[in-house]
């Protein structure tokens, strides 16, 4: 056996563990009863400090210099530079600092839960400051092992291949527009009406439409399922992908739209090369390739035309107890597409979410290169709330810097993804209309066309390409914010 | 940190493992879409190889001898003695055997699922020949380790403690009443009528009615689930027990009586002593007294008078558009102690369900030990059918010595933990009775005073205690059968 091929053997023992932990995970969300827990935890904990042991096992720095020697095709080159980055993230901090760390952030989120709702900054202020020394130590620590900017080398962790020298470019363009734009869609729907869905949706019903709808966007059930859970989220393995919503009996639509997103990610999942599975190279690309996925579902397919008449129809039929004006395919469209500045980011519209996400990349940017303190923080969110969407959040820690879970568990580097895929998803619908007719092929029922472009040039790379050259070979172009301006406008404006 | 607070230490890790493995083997049987079968294989694979490993390590021998020389209380040797003999099931076969054996049950059982059906006894028999090789070398090892005969030490896998010679004694007087008093109930039963269930019982209404059946059980939800599965089953941890039930919807009667057995495996589990969790010693002491957990509720509880007219009168109101004339507690009672002479032991009745097991002890006892070939098995079977239900099973294979799964896997010794159970929990009932009015608790619908006897005397005790020492301090005596034939009696003929 070649060194490579102890590698990829490796690497898929690696993944059998993994396995167990994303069932094990995914059955802690949305199966386990509360007195499970602890039990669980210490498992969890047991299985982790064993994949960290497999991917710190000493013969593996001798491997990789021998497999480099090796006599390897182009794709498996390429694998082999995502099992040593794999291995690299996985090996570069000490180990005293990832029990640090593990610990500060755990106490600071768990205080965080109680602190939020109590408006606590002072007391949030005193755990956090921990995570962020500690944080910074990690980014410093990856920097000189990559040779980025701290900043960067955590972004590197989400988005590899990304830069802030680049997010700077995109979002400030987006910044350049964005509030304008806000205002102008404001001004039109300002005049409009709307239905708001009233009443009881239950489960039951709301249960059966998220099922048909995942019929439309063809999730693959044979390789995955629909539970609920308090967080929605996509979890499992890619032969069994598990997908959660949260219904809500006062409100179905954001459960709705909701497995739509999921069923995005899902489908990426589901669609990742067989041939790679269990290694690095089989992977999803990064966390905003596979945000792509799931706004290209929510936003460009979901909440384009022909899928919201289509979306209104069905529900109109599981919820035919109801006022039929509700799914009138008009008021369906409004409901989706309604704006509104607001503080919260998981509530926020496609349209005012880039503000919430650019607002957080600018201060986690500064704050882990050491340019702010955490203690600029509440002010510097004030301004820029007030400056992207004319809202004032002093003295409003709750719905300001610390109604998010991302910066208590020290995920510095992980908001851009968002955006990153909203504007990805945008551009890869430019770019498929050249060659699918989009509206008709979703008029018809029949989205195959639309999937078998995500599949041929998304789902089936796996990591196989870079970002840029996935984009590029698929767009003919790297990231253009244009398209997504472009996208923003005819919805909101067209 | 002392040798025996290592190995307690090192058990506590297997456990964690052990963990994950019970979680998502109840999720491969409850939760799983087909197309994640392989994946979950190697994954599953992978953590028993890793167990393997764990509980094979070499220092293990020295921490033992260490431990042994300790000054430990009496309740440390005896945890000491449990982390010991399950130290030693699981490293006195070479890894050769155990790999071999592996296959030979994997290939045995895959072709038994099509060879049944088919009646192939010829087929089957070639890939059995090498189940039985490698199960005699498998108990001669185990037998050379522990200084039993070979079947005893196969026996000692599932009730450690219990030798083929008691079982002789118990077994053989079963035998001298029983094909007697089941002549005289058919005779009895004969002229009796009865309303069999008919129409849609519909899974959710099943389901319900389940529920509400666990809640009289006192099954502690927060510790706790009831799910679907093709088998029913007891799995999970005793902080989150998993039980399964399948149901039928032309026939409540099975799937109801059904959650009653594995809500008293699983109230065993949710008993166990929690200082002692993740040990050896914290575990349920054999597979016969678990058994006799679940047949004490189904069968003593389950089955009394009191009991029957609460499930008649909770089926009536979940199955109201139903005739009512089912749901009459006398109908109910008969439809649950109905006695039939048959072929297939899962199927079999509280009277008839011994002979089925005795059929089966005595032919792996031969088998294992010599006494007999496999290719003697089917002659075998047709006589003791004969000779204790009046049965013949020439040529039938099918549902005869090919009707079980167990000896396919090499699952030798595991068959008499049924009836020992079903012994165990006629002498718990009739000893509880001296101190608790069960019929009166039972009538009241709080059955607490009940449960409090089998926590105090068996839940609590783990495997704290011999088999035989947890018996006769429960009940003043070692197993006697009489109490068996007494409980069989008053029920059947009373
Ligand atoms: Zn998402
Ligand atoms: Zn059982």
């Amino acid at each position: 056996m070649s060194a490579f091929e102890k590698l990829v053997k490796h690497a898929k023992k690696i993944d059998n563990f993994q396995h167990l932990g994303a069932i094990c995970g995914w059955d802690m969300a949305a199966m386990m009863p509360s007195g499970g827990s602890q039990a669980r935890a210490e498992a969890m904990a047991e299985l982790n400090v064993h994949i960290h042991h497999l991917n710190t096992k000493p013969e593996l720095t001798d491997l990789f210099a021998e497999a480099e020697a090796e006599n390897l095709s182009e794709q498996q080159k390429w694998e082999l530079r995502e099992l040593k980055r794999s291995w690299q993230n996985a090996n570069v901090l000490p180990a005293d600092l990832v029990e640090a760390a593990s610990l500060a952030n755990a106490k600071c989120e768990h205080a965080w839960r109680s602190q939020r709702p109590d408006n606590d900054w002072q007391g949030f202020e005193k755990n956090f400051r921990e995570v962020v020394k500690l944080s910074r130590e990690e980014a410093q620590i990856r920097a000189e092992a990559t040779g980025q900017t701290p900043y960067d080398a955590m972004l590197g962790l989400y988005e590899p291949g990304t830069s802030s020298a680049s997010l700077d470019t995109l979002f400030d363009d987006v910044k350049t527009w964005l509030p304008k734009l806000v205002d102008d869609v404001l001004e039109k729907q300002k005049s409009e009406s709307l239905v708001i869905p009233q009443g009881n949706f239950s489960t039951t019903s709301q249960k059966a439409l998220g099922l048909d709808v995942m019929k439309l966007l063809q999730f693959n059930f044979d390789n995955g399922r629909l539970d609920q859970s308090v967080h929605p989220f996509c979890g499992g393995v890619p032969t069994d992908v598990r997908i959660t919503t949260r219904y809500d009996e006062s409100d179905f639509a954001q459960s709705l739209m909701g497995i739509v997103h999921e069923t995005g990610h899902a489908r990426y999942e589901q669609g990742l090369p067989k041939s790679l599975a269990g290694t690095p190279a089989g992977t999803a690309r990064s966390m905003g390739i596979h945000e792509s996925q799931s706004l290209f579902f929510e936003m460009q397919v979901g909440r384009s035309a022909p899928f919201i008449a289509r979306l209104a129809d069905l529900a109109g039929k599981h919820f035919a107890e109801h006022d039929a004006a509700i799914f009138d395919k008009d008021n369906f469209q409004k409901l989706y597409t309604r704006v509104k500045k607001d503080y919260i980011r998981v509530d926020a519209d496609e349209l005012t979410y880039p503000a919430h996400v650019i607002l957080r990349y600018e201060i986690e940017r500064d704050l882990i290169n050491g340019v702010i303190e955490h203690t600029d923080i509440p002010e510097l969110w004030d301004q820029k709330m007030q400056a992207y969407l004319g809202l004032t959040t002093k003295g409003n820690y709750k719905n300001g810097c610390m109604q998010d879970i991302h910066w208590t568990d020290g995920a510095f580097g992980y908001f851009p993804s968002y955006t990153l895929g909203a504007m990805y998803a945008a551009q890869y619908m430019a770019v498929m209309k050249q060659t699918v007719d989009v509206e008709s092929v979703i008029a018809s029922g029949d989205l195959s066309p639309i999937f078998q472009w995500l599949e041929q040039n998304i789902w089936s790379k796996g990591s196989l390409l870079s970002t840029d050259d996935l984009i590029t070979q698929a767009t003919g172009e790297t990231l253009n914010a244009a398209f997504f301006k472009e996208h923003l406008t005819n919805r909101y404006l067209g």
